[in-house]
């Protein structure tokens, strides 16, 4: 079938990422040659830029400052959390119909796959021609038929750096320390903090995540059970673990009200309640219990910085790019549509592609942490997860382990 | 006067900073050609490794070891926060001088200048030959003496990337986003969230110091006046504000009991409740005077990532190197002592050098932020901080702006 002439449009949905810029860019440089696509918009704020028209001249903008762009964390796009209700997809069908837009790439979550899906059918059912793609994004890691997505890899490496950096902190007084990662159902940020580890005695010497449920006395042994060993422990907690009865620890050790987004979605992150509450039961146990006398024992919840800062994956940032030019290439390839996915073909070397899957097979569905990558501890990741993980966060920096095998001997 | 011959001893105390490894570095690899120097040690574990003898061979260590440690933050020596009565400082002295150590090497604030004070004080009453330096280390860059302290740079050019992340981040939805630094009595960490700023509307749109007294009302009215301008507002607030009555904000606004350590230092860090408080408080000024009818409000609190963020500045550690090789050259000069600083020798280009200072002149005294630092309204740094700061963090990398004067014209 042959292409169809007409405007694309690009959007960007839900939380950024450090590499959602390398995505649009990369679909705008696929579809610049393209003699069919005659006009390449970028709606401002996600759908509120479609449905309101406020839209940028993707090919106006000087190569050099696209290039600039895909290395810049966040959406210069913009985003918005509003998840469109089905007359809003048929007002977005009727504003792209009037608009000659013929093209629709929206790049987001799980939600934003379903919204394309909406328009698809709508589209389908008048008889309007339109090509609509998903384009996976999302640090959460937790979209289906994905390997893994973009985004991912950027907040993965901040995570282990940052892990990294706060066990060599710790390493210096001993002590508790407790780090809460974003992630609500799915423990792949959290689970990354053990890829900043330096040798088996280095930190997160704990890891606990949403996939398995979180039991507080449990806990706390591990907790004393580490620290009796090396004199310290740090913790790395997903935001989303629950109980037995699956209600959030957060909540459960709460004691204000959680605010709830459009989606119902409550926020977790940037409450810290979770890192406050875990110190003090664990600093608790650890004295009473006689482990330590008076524990040093700090909580940090690392917040936005996780999925903003500007040090991207370089593999996350070409995969992004390379997701973007696929989902451009397959738009003129026909009368397709569908969510664009990353696939690995091999661990060793680490080599990626990328697939189109049905959007349905995306839409609404969260992808958790496999069994094989989840320690039967509880407690720990696997061996498997880390080298799932390693290729994708890019080189760490060395660090240097001083030889504390020369002692100098105790002097008479 | 010649050389006296003996072993150096080399410790760090207090906070952990990412350039602390490379200071004692430079110490060693100043003092391994000095034929005088007949040892190295390094004290485990900051004074505690003098007074309960747990030493490591320095010289021992292979070369490219202590390159690698020197590029590794927090300290391989590990630290401690025990700060010496003037009989422990006798007791280490005694130690010294039993174990032919001659020349002291303490890394850390302006307690540890005042600890080798009281051991040099003690060495001079009883007749021995004893050289005390102090290496200024803190990432809370309030040192006197030093135009900045080694560590700062570093702790800087994390607080800049991270707002410059969590800036793009407040972009793509807007809302009210309050980021909490670490400063107890001195602004210089918080304020270097102002050299990630991307142009005149870029954040943090807010900086507030512990150098002025904090207003809540006027605070709430300084978040109202940045919203109605751009529909949204990043703050930068050091975690030791203090209100009229000198009392910590966070102490005022907190509910729960807040911790000492043994210098009677209440715990600051690691605490949220200030982010939180301020949050609520702006939160609530813009929903009920209209600015705007629902608040996306978020806050964070960066904890100790901030000092222990493997991304040392180049410009730090190549000053850390140095300070520690310069502080060697003095031991081996003649029988002096004191606290080695950097002074700035020229901003553009910028250009430093190192001097040694008596230590009476660092002990116990906090530098703070100089009035042409601050802006007048209180809520900002000034471009002559901008020029103090910006050579000392290294170069960000560069970020891409859409183009947004290319829109595309209403549909009819």
């Amino acid at each position: 079938m042959p292409p169809v002439t007409g405007n694309a449009v690009v959007f960007t949905q839900g939380g950024p990422t450090a590499v959602i810029n390398a995505t649009w860019v990369g679909i705008v440089q696929g579809l610049l040659p393209a003699p069919e696509i005659t006009g390449i918009l970028g709606a401002i704020n996600g759908i509120d830029g479609i449905l309101k028209w406020n839209m940028v001249d993707l090919k106006a903008q000087a190569p050099s400052t696209l290039e600039a762009i895909a290395r810049t964390p966040a959406s210069q796009l913009r985003s918005t959390r509003h998840k469109p209700k089905p007359e809003d997809c048929r007002a977005m069908l009727g504003v792209m119909a009037k608009n000659g837009i013929r093209y629709a790439f929206g790049i987001g979550g799980n939600d934003t796959s379903e919204s394309l899906d909406l328009i698809n059918d709508a589209a389908r059912a008048q008889g309007h021609d339109m090509r609509c793609f998903h384009v996976a994004k999302t640090v959460d890691n937790d979209l289906m038929e994905n390997d893994h997505c973009p985004g991912y890899g950027s907040a993965a490496r901040f995570v282990a750096n940052a892990f990294r950096g706060v066990d060599l902190d710790n390493q210096c007084f001993g002590g508790l320390y407790v780090g809460v990662c974003m992630g609500r159902h799915a423990g792949w940020l959290t689970a990354s903090a053990a890829l900043g580890r330096q040798d088996a005695d280095g930190g997160p010497h704990l890891i606990y995540l949403p996939e398995r449920t979180f039991d507080l006395a449990r806990y706390r042994d591990d907790v004393a059970r580490v620290y009796r060993r090396l004199g310290r422990c740090v913790v790395a907690v997903s935001e989303g673990i629950e109980d037995a009865s699956h209600r959030p620890v957060m909540e459960v050790l709460s004691k204000g009200g959680l605010e709830a987004d459009s989606h119902g979605n409550v926020q977790l992150s940037g409450n810290s309640a979770l890192a406050e509450a875990l110190v003090e039961q664990a600093k608790d146990h650890l004295e009473k219990t006689g482990v330590v006398s008076k524990c040093r024992a700090r909580g940090d919840t690392f917040g936005y910085v996780q999925r903003s800062f500007p040090d991207q994956s370089p593999v996350d940032r070409e995969e992004a790019l390379s997701l973007g030019r696929f989902a451009a290439s397959q738009a003129q390839s026909g009368n397709i549509d569908g969510s664009c996915a990353i696939i690995r073909v091999s661990d060793n070397p680490y080599r990626a592609d990328y697939k189109l899957v049905p959007l349905k097979s995306v839409a609404g569905k969260t992808r958790r942490m496999p069994p094989e990558f989840i320690a039967p501890s509880k407690n720990d990741v696997t061996e498997a997860f880390m080298t799932y993980g390693r290729p994708l966060i890019g080189a760490l920096d060395p660090m240097g382990v001083l030889d504390m095998s020369k002692k100098v001997a105790k002097p008479l």
